[in-house]
């Protein structure tokens, strides 16, 4: 395991040192909870936050500013953050109009984001959440019940960011985002396993022409080892797994995220995505938005993963498409 | 070495075609000569143009769009484009105020932009052009005389695409550009070696402990295998090196790049950034401007290079800061 690094105790405070240095026009940071935060406020909005553990960078704090986030909480790799630093961007968050959280599904996490709720709550404001499972490919996981949180969420983070600036209302927003997350669906595939800073923890590991097929963003396996097949072959397999998941008979207007893991080049997701997009409109389903990069990752993992958002009405790929001032959008 | 791919002959033309597909509100596609040019064309606005080998993805065709190039040519893998393709980039680009070539010095490249210019200034289009050579690491390599071009030919995408938006005319360019390109040094340092599509060359192995300094961007060796070091270290060394090719008396305003080189997580990215800019400020320099991200990689290699530009007066901050509409700046 070789990593730029200095101690991997001091890891995320050193990445967040280096972002806050890069970005100082766009956010802050309080570097005793580990909290980026938009510097420009938007008064009487929906502050929107989210978080998780560090090692899938950009996300979550790439995702902050204007038009998505307001705060993004970082734990240590791959760990939840906990409940005061999270109560903290709460407070961060909150301009009068309450506070929506976006939680990836983990035990911990829900945990947390839970506790911290009650907190804020317990000083008058208001807090509302959701909880992204988008990842179709297995139930029950290495740290979660259900199925896991993955790149689909970037897509909430986008969405319901745009319904903030919109000036929806927390309870409009819990509703929406409610019936949101049911239409965005996720699977993954790794060509190699994921090393940690401290001391290169592999949770499985792939010889020089298999791949894992179904795995998460923490190293947790997947559903299947296989030999490498072409690029058109995987498409195929993630299309169709994601398609089974929705009425397809319904399914006429889709987004589609082609998301790096981390090691593997903008080079192999455009070809991939090439592969999806001949797959989706052979089936005469209509793409409307289509995003291409490492936004969820898991740290030097080579592999990708494919969402597919059903795209219900016009202000979805509107809200998919409208500018914002981030990082890494 | 395995790869999401289908042939890798025909990896170039699937990955342009998922561009095409992925940004079509931004760029369009010439199949036939592997150009991607912008949508919108600025008239009687000088037309600039770059590319070369691919593998450097998003380098160059992810820069282009309003504000930066007019279109992007891409080669084989690590293979300078033909001269026919560069001649029909130049077309495409021209809108009456000609066309400047912004090239990276491989000496295939050299030669074709070259002899593109001339088969443009034969249909009386005039052609101009700057040869960046930012590789401070060796002289002369395995495709270079000199020193190479390498990360830092995006600033200089950036800087020359806000002086041709601001409608400075090509001669100005010109004479701008050939100034601006002694300001701008770069070193890099890889953790492994790179692997090319058509049969997985490595041109150097390194083991599970060292890295290599000073490597290019084709796999091309450095000057020095060591011990991986911590990234202080690793700071301090590349940064005194650039250092060293200015005259630090006069060294008081710098914009810094941080670059990785394809499967180097933008976590060590931002550590490694943290730790340039201690030693930068440290010696009473004051850094303007900062970027950073895979903007010029390697196809899978790991590592990441520093780029450190002399900014001589505000316009430069301002080049480098104003808002551009491309794929991945």
């Amino acid at each position: 395991m070789k990593k730029i690094m200095n101690n991997p105790n001091n890891i995320v405070d050193e990445m967040l040192l280096g972002m806050e240095i890069a970005h100082s026009d766009l956010i802050s940071l309080d570097r005793e909870n580990r909290i980026i935060y938009r510097k420009k406020k938007c008064e009487n909005k929906v502050g929107l936050i989210s978080g998780g553990g560090s090692g899938h960078e950009p996300s979550h704090a790439g995702f902050v500013g204007e038009g998505m986030l307001s705060a993004a909480i970082s734990g240590a790799i791959f760990t939840s953050p906990g409940p005061e630093q999270i109560f903290e961007a709460i407070k961060l968050a909150d301009t009068g109009a309450g506070v929506f959280m976006i939680i990836k599904n983990y035990s911990g996490d829900i945990m947390n984001f839970e506790i911290a709720q009650e907190l804020a709550q317990a000083e008058n404001i208001e807090v509302e959440s959701v909880v992204v499972s988008d990842d179709i490919a297995v139930e029950d996981s290495l740290y979660t019940q259900g199925r896991r949180g993955v790149a689909g969420t970037v897509l909430v983070h986008k969405i319901v960011g745009y319904w903030a600036a919109q000036g929806k209302s927390l309870i409009e927003i819990k509703k929406m985002a409610e019936s949101l997350v049911k239409n965005i669906k996720t699977i993954g595939i790794a060509l190699s396993g994921v090393t940690t800073p401290d001391g290169g923890r592999e949770s499985f590991n792939l010889d020089e022409n298999t791949i894992e097929y179904g795995v998460g963003i923490h190293g947790e396996p997947g559903y299947n080892t296989h030999d490498l097949v072409p690029s058109k072959e995987l498409a195929k397999e993630l299309s169709e797994k994601i398609l089974n998941e929705f009425d397809v008979e319904q399914l006429t207007n889709v987004g589609v995220l082609v998301n790096g893991l981390g090691a593997t080049p903008l080079l192999e997701q455009y070809v991939f995505l090439n592969d999806v997009n001949n797959i989706l409109t052979d089936r005469g389903i209509n793409i409307e938005f289509i995003k291409v990069g490492d936004l969820m990752t898991s740290l030097d993992m080579a592999g990708l993963s494919l969402t597919i958002i059903s795209i219900e009405n016009d202000e979805i790929t509107q809200a998919l498409k409208s500018p914002v001032n981030t990082i890494a959008w």
